[in-house]
């Protein structure tokens, strides 16, 4: 176990959270075995703390045309090109747990063009580095791209969305110097077989 | 009124939307006069929605050291670095009202270091600006920079996490081709007595 | 009237002006009803004083391919590129003036590639974008773009001397900290029937 | 004598011009031993051509608290800095000769920090390259550094102005694509006793 | 093992290479129970094969004031901000086992600032990246930061051509398109207790 | 003869160098008439010497599809691009003999764009430049751009190579601040008719 500090801010004692709060943390720790430092480090500020994760939820637990690995693809690259230590290391485990593939997180995180991905995957990770990087210049030809490789109207809005969404959660993590657990960096990486 | 679309995607009529969206629509409609076209984009996606103002008013509208002039300064700079026609529009025309200053969201749009404000209001923008463009770049000495001019610890979440929301904000309005509405480029541009 | 300074380097007083600047310095007062501060503020040296206003002359009122608004377009498109104060207030002023269009100059202040412009004037701006910030990367088909938007050789030229010559008035309006006058902000703003 | 062509522009034959800019061109003539190309490429532009010139000679032929080689070292370092042929090779050409030095020309346009430079001259490179490429971003700790190394408040002015003239000189030579004249690439690199 | 091509150079059969190059591959294989691609894609051109490995190891192999843990950190950092596949996910192993510590190369790949590093050690990146990415820039205080912090003269060479030789090393992986071999991807992460 | 120190690193007396690097040096001070200040600046470092000039030969010396002002060219414009004034100046003499023509080398270190060189040249150069300076860009376009132009697979590893090369040894130069010899700066810029 770590003695790393979570979060520069204060972090919140378990018994202290409102009810709902503590209740996502118990479920989430029943479920992962361990409680995520988002969880912790954002229940400093309760009213963020919903609005942040009832947003999240919205775009990466609803049905959708991107499968969840790919979701978590446009997390991983996003957040690499932010330099952000917390969602590289915590969202690329996930990446490669729904992926089922122990190298695809960190060939993502250092260069997706170079990545095991489909033509299509990149295209999408294309449009969603602009949406995190150069969001001023997306053009027609951009959308034009994605509709090419068969994304919808409704694909574009959630890849940007997703893009969008951690442009505050990777300035976020920077600010409040979030700590990734150190369960996240072997999570995924061992086929269950020779676990 | 304008001609031009208010969002690349679709836009629902009020009578399809959820009540506590219409309600909230309606709300806006009877305080401001007009409903600002954020509330018709993004109303698209009423779960998205309801998360993105849920965190909105958790950073704009609560008790804060920074005053509501101040918040929408750093929404207004961080906005036009990021060229977002929606934002530097909208929240310039609030930041006009709030600051009962003709002539500031145009200073600070264009270049913050130039803006009649105070020391202390420049190096709060200092702090925004470093989080909306170089996050992973954040050093202790930039929030002992806050700390000198009087800003405590939950300030510097304030200013930081609005920066964020907007890093999110600036992106979503990018992605949709959000328009402003017409009314807010000359709200609070004539002051009252000549009105 | 405002008390904060037109230039960080002296301003002289109308009567130790010399007879020439001093007359101009009448006329435009007469015309516009005040001295816009650049006349002011460059007038503390007068034989740049007087290259500036010939060169700005040759290029903003002449005959041209280009219409005042555009000419305007231009300057206000790459001065706010160049995040100058005092060429976005006063020469959006100008555009809007010139455009009749109250919300144009924001726009293109903002972003242009978002304005409410013709094709035509994007891809005139395009050009223009390129003189002002990589003239190094100008190629064959830059050119061409323009003429395939019906654009002549001379016109080509106009673009270009036009963003080459506020590449110039920006950098010496930050190096004087040149404040735009108060009157400026509102002008162009309220169409003349409400008025 | 070289075959490419000097302007993508029309070059008018020395008859067809106007009195004056042919007497220049005359005079230059009999000075140098022929006409640099700066001088036929900008007469296509009669008006602009006289006040380029006047600007030029207000900042470089005048009185000033600047050497005529200082005055070509920001010449030289800020047009390198935009990749300049025509104002590197012909002013590298100058500077060479004013400085007596026939290394300092290459040394100051590759980078100015290591030429042989003395302190006070590399500081007033460090204001003429902030002037050049990040005028914005001008501060008071700029001029103050500048007055440490002894600098007037009139030295900051020409400093900064022949950057900015210079911003404008290297955007007409590239939207000219202005070629230099043969002659000026061995100019003053031969110490005259061995010629 | 990989279907995925090595290399888009041709690749030598090991029967086809000269003695030295041959036996070198041996011995990498039998010490680290397989052969890095970098020794196989590289061999295509044998000259430049002996040169590079001859190069490494005189940096990477010899006494130094630097532990061979800090060597890497300084090509895992670097390497990082170049993007570079093979050299992030190959060396990444290596620190991990230099150092004993499966958190650390991916805290140096993504931020080295956050890593869990002493300053010293957060100093020599400082350096090295300014090495990697603005040589150009390198000024006094640059080498007086590594004085400060206990490093030797010898120790600041080591530092900057270890970095300067990965500036060679990412370029070449980038052009061949250089595939780091699977097994790169675990080693090190296990504490060795529990395998 | 210059005054100033060739190397901010000990310089070695020829009578303390190993025989291979002593002999070295003695030939190319026979071949050139003086001493490379690279030989002298780098001889501190024997084994990094020899590996650094084994790489140099086995790049420049051998045949290949590139002539070797072919081979300077690629040196020139990257050296240029990195403002490494040991490569420029150094490297700018040898193309100017290669090449047969005192022009070239000033123009591709400004600009190599605008230089008087091929399209297969300047494409040559284009791929060189994004090895340098972008090398986790390059894309199947940039290989296919150099077939189109008649280069082969080889030759595109021979001007990927040189790029890479030049990286390092542009930051060895900039690490150590090496100083060109002042002979380099007058070589081959007077036809040999006239000497």
């Amino acid at each position: 176990m770590s003695d790393y500090p979570i979060s520069r801010y204060p972090v919140p004692a378990l018994e202290e959270l409102p009810q709902d709060i503590r209740e996502r943390l118990v479920t989430v720790q029943e479920k992962s075995g361990f409680v995520p430092n988002v969880f912790v480090a954002l229940a400093h500020r309760p009213e963020e703390f919903r609005a942040f994760f009832a947003y999240h939820d919205a775009l990466m637990l609803k049905e959708s045309g991107l499968s969840k690995a790919e979701r978590e693809m446009i997390v991983v690259a996003t957040s690499a090109a932010n330099d952000c230590q917390y969602c590289v290391v915590a969202h690329g485990a996930i990446l490669r747990i729904y992926a089922k593939n122990p190298l695809l997180a960190d060939q993502v995180a250092i260069n997706y063009r170079k990545a095991d991905l489909t033509t299509r995957q990149k295209i999408m990770l294309d449009f969603a580095m602009k949406v995190a990087l150069h969001p001023a210049e997306l053009q027609e030809s951009d959308y034009t791209a994605l509709q090419e490789q068969g994304f919808s109207q409704a694909d574009s809005w959630d890849i940007g969305a997703i893009a969008a969404f951690f442009a505050l959660s990777n300035r976020m993590a920077h600010l409040t110097e979030m700590r990734p657990n150190d369960e996240f960096y072997l999570m995924g990486r061992i086929p269950k077989s020779k676990n």
